[in-house]
């Protein structure tokens, strides 16, 4: 129950984040979306940071389950195939997705303003570009990982980035997607050749 | 004089915006900052939507201006050592940059929000993009333009996001330059490469 219950208002958080921001979002507002009280709120969260920690954690798994979530049939165990797919699904003009793709542009664009938003995101990054990275070492095993990590950390900016473009309305979907395919296409052939290892100090 | 304190207008909007934000900014927050009346901002700029507008030109304008201010002496007619040169001008740790970074971000963050903004950013955005394809066209003469333009789209997409990194601390300024640079030089050996025209439909 206190499960359910905690996971019913992240995900009132996160409508309510997708609706109007994070910047003076209160905390009495995610409650009334839940349809709880304010105090229980903060019983399962402590504080507002500690809400919007959890809200973007919450958020990065479910961004995981629709990326993964396709049927068992069209996966054929092409690792590159499937690192189109994930990242593609995150291009879809579905309500699910598009308030899951705003919150998170919104808590990304919220934590140069908010240095308690940081941690949070520091950690969610890390995993994302982690398991990109394990991805690729799965397309390219020759492919050193220093290599493969700058390409994770290149491919996970530029989806955020026409993600935000594509919700903003300055790209059409099917264009965002286009270059987002382009841009797998084009880290991949870079991989493929082995470039020499950036070594950063 | 009324250009004058137009300007003045623009640069204190500016500042405010990379100190609180875009949401819940109120003209009279601008007028203070400007040490000037609510109505003389009212006069130079008819409303909210109006301000914002001109100052996304402001800043778009003024990030032009740094990224192409270096010694005469240093260029060297070379386009590809002037397009890394500019584009990675947006990765210093000087105010004017972070707070025209800052103000940036967040203007493209809140137009997910904001229908109103979209037209303004839409242009500055095409504007910034026809030109990056131009130079791409003065490094590779032979690659298409429907090619150079998607390079042009990544690019400018790739520096939006690793700003936001960079400026929320995710990333150290030197690795951000580093990603950029490394961006850089992969889309300029795709474009070497002339690879198959992508069009969009």
């Amino acid at each position: 129950m206190g499960a359910d219950r905690r996971t019913e208002i992240l995900r009132a958080a996160a409508r309510v984040i997708a609706r109007h921001g994070v910047r003076g979002l209160r905390v009495a507002e995610v409650a009334a979306e839940a349809g709880i009280s304010t105090a229980l709120v903060y019983y399962h969260f402590k504080d507002r940071a500690g809400i919007l920690h959890r809200t973007l954690e919450f958020i990065s798994d479910r961004a995981e389950r629709y990326t993964a979530a396709h049927p068992r049939r069209e996966r054929d165990g092409d690792p590159r195939r499937d690192l189109e797919r994930s990242l593609l699904l995150e291009f879809q003009d579905r309500p699910e997705v598009r308030e899951n793709s705003t919150a998170w542009g919104e808590l990304q664009a919220t934590a140069v303003f908010d240095p308690e938003l940081r941690e949070a995101l520091a950690e969610a990054r890390l995993i994302w570009i982690g398991e990109l990275t394990d991805t690729l070492g799965r397309i390219h095993p020759a492919a050193p990982e220093p290599a493969r990590t700058v390409a994770a950390e290149r491919l996970t900016a530029t989806l955020e980035a026409l993600s935000t473009r594509w919700l903003s309305e300055l790209l059409p979907l099917g264009h965002a997607r286009e270059l987002m395919r382009d841009a797998i296409a084009v880290e991949l052939a870079q991989l493929a050749r082995q470039p020499a290892v950036t070594v950063f100090d």
